[in-house]
């Protein structure tokens, strides 16, 4: 399923090609989010034409809204949003537990219990239940029900939470029918080297499509974050896909690919887009400005005169202030566009970067 | 500047051709409104591939934001916009008045000061200025400062309303430059016969490039509008453009054009599309269906089958009920995308009817 194709000489990074019911994927790759099937003001034909090789889908809230019937009746989460290309959804144990305001969430020994931020109502994730809802989805891959913590925690805590998702993750694969979806596990384990490894090493001995490592960008520090990467990947097995969960910044991103991470998802280029922050540059010379900074109020340059994308050549600067300033929906469109292109390109170049040994 | 190559054998319906600075634009047409520069979150390239003749700017928004000097900067609203076809731009006087809460707005011998909803500041529009406004902003057609009363309003009011207009409309006339833009007035008076035919044969007599009939659709019902129409546009020169402010309904579109209306703006497409409201058929057979309706929940047909747009094929009827209810973004673009597609097939298909006298 997972093929290095080329190791870089300069440090752990590696180029590959991920193979998924949908399409192969070269690696590293970024996923533009989709939580409730929607890249935020983006249409999958918009996706294509930025050249997005996957995106990512939440459980948590397609399981909730539109609902696994729905679902059902579209046979998959591909026709029902359009899209024809690899998808990953994840288990939904990160929102559950991400949401928990007063005493929402409810963790027990076969599961996690919460309640719907829609409407209030019940509702029970277990591993087995988390994997028949994304066999509904169809996705390519897969992610086994984790408990997340939040960081800094306790060391009993943490340690309470490894045993709880290497628990699940193993009930997880064994309830997994036997299809071409990809099932990956999750690393956990706070910043406690000893726990995580011991985590990364059971879960490696159950055996799992691909490794994710879970629990960080989650208030620690970005040297905490790359000195788990550092103890824990090398506990995975090398020969599968290594993915980083909700990281991150482009520095973030080129830092986990040096040291052997192929797969990342974030908010950032979409959340930020909103607030009118755009980026711009390549692997080497990156940066971002606020659009709403009063200096682009005549600016008559192009949002990106070297976009592929026509609107962000055609339209200024200057009028996506104005969008923004009058709050016209048209200023979300642009600078989504604007910076998922950028962190797609990224990685364009990160790979490059890796066979040519630049990286 | 406006030739008529056909009048129908059924009705007063005319087939005609105006010609702008921006282009030729074939009659009877409607105008996708951009109140703040953009028609709410599709791209001028959207509204090219959906045939748009032209659009209509709004003089008031656009003068409080981005402002007179922004537009300078960009050589007048096209290049601001990113949009090279013809541009109608209004007076502001329907926004002026139509904001007036709290007696925000004073309407004095000269003109009319009010105050920005945007932060309060005081501003004043005289004849002269919004003239001057939309020179510098370059439109295609412009149109003269007004004073809108609500229907139903007392005689004296509206007259009064009727004196002022025709006294500002003259002035508009002489002090603007001699150029290639249009000036359309516009005729007042209510639902007061007298009144609406005397305005008509006032401002015929001063003699303007087109003839918009104002003051309609804000409260009165559709057979008094239509009355209106019925005895104000014989008195208007029938060589040059009528445009109904404003309306309306598909229903109504048929109904005016029928009595010789040329040129139609209205918010209608847009603002339903925002409620999940969208429009189907054509000429004979339309209907709007909401689509947040529970029965759209598993439809698996596409938005529209038939659309010119690869969006409203490819996605569905269930999906686009999804992105309203979780509060997608690209709910909206959808929406609009269909809307303003049926207004202006609408309008391709009244053309093609009295080309052949079946209007």
């Amino acid at each position: 399923m997972f093929k290095i194709i080329k190791k870089s000489k300069k440090s752990k990074a590696r180029l590959g090609k991920l193979k998924t019911k949908h399409g192969l994927i070269e690696t590293p790759f970024f996923m533009p989010i989709a939580t409730r099937g929607s890249v935020k003001a983006l249409t999958t034909d918009d996706l294509t034409k930025l050249n997005s090789q996957i995106i990512l889908g939440n459980t948590y809230h397609l399981y909730l809204k539109p609902g696994l019937s729905v679902i059902k009746k579209f046979k998959g989460l591909h026709k029902f949003v359009n899209w024809s290309k690899p998808i990953l959804t994840d288990s939904g144990g990160f929102q559950v537990f991400s949401l928990n305001h007063n005493g929402m969430v409810k963790v027990k020994e076969n599961g996690v219990t919460f309640k719907s931020v829609y409407d209030g109502s019940k509702h029970l994730f277990t591993p087995t239940r988390v994997i028949r809802m994304q066999e509904t989805f169809n996705s390519d891959i897969m992610m086994v029900l984790d408990e997340c913590v939040k960081n800094p925690c306790s060391k009993d805590t943490a340690a309470s939470a490894v045993l709880k998702s290497v628990k699940w993750a193993s009930k997880c694969k064994k309830v997994k029918k036997k299809n071409k979806q990809l099932l990956f596990c999750i690393v956990q384990g706070s910043l406690y080297k000893d726990l995580r490894i011991k985590c990364a090493q059971d879960l490696s001995k159950i055996g799992f499509d691909g490794y994710a490592i879970g629990g960080l960008a989650v208030g620690e520090t970005v040297k905490d974050m790359l000195s788990v990467l550092d103890y824990t990947i090398p506990e995975l097995p090398e020969d599968k896909p290594h993915y980083l969960m909700g990281v991150g910044y482009p520095k973030q991103i080129i830092e986990a690919v040096k040291r052997g991470v192929d797969m990342f998802d974030c908010v950032i280029p979409t959340r930020e887009a909103r607030h009118g922050r755009l980026y711009f540059g390549n692997l080497k010379n990156n940066s971002t400005i606020n659009i709403n900074n009063a200096k682009f109020k005549n600016a008559l340059s192009a949002i990106n005169s070297k976009s592929n994308i026509l609107e962000l050549r055609e339209y200024t600067k200057g009028y996506l202030r104005h969008l923004f300033s009058v709050k016209e929906p048209l200023a979300l469109r642009l600078a989504t566009l604007n910076n998922i292109e950028f962190y797609l390109n990224l990685m364009k170049e990160i790979r490059l970067a890796i066979k040519n040994n630049k990286l």
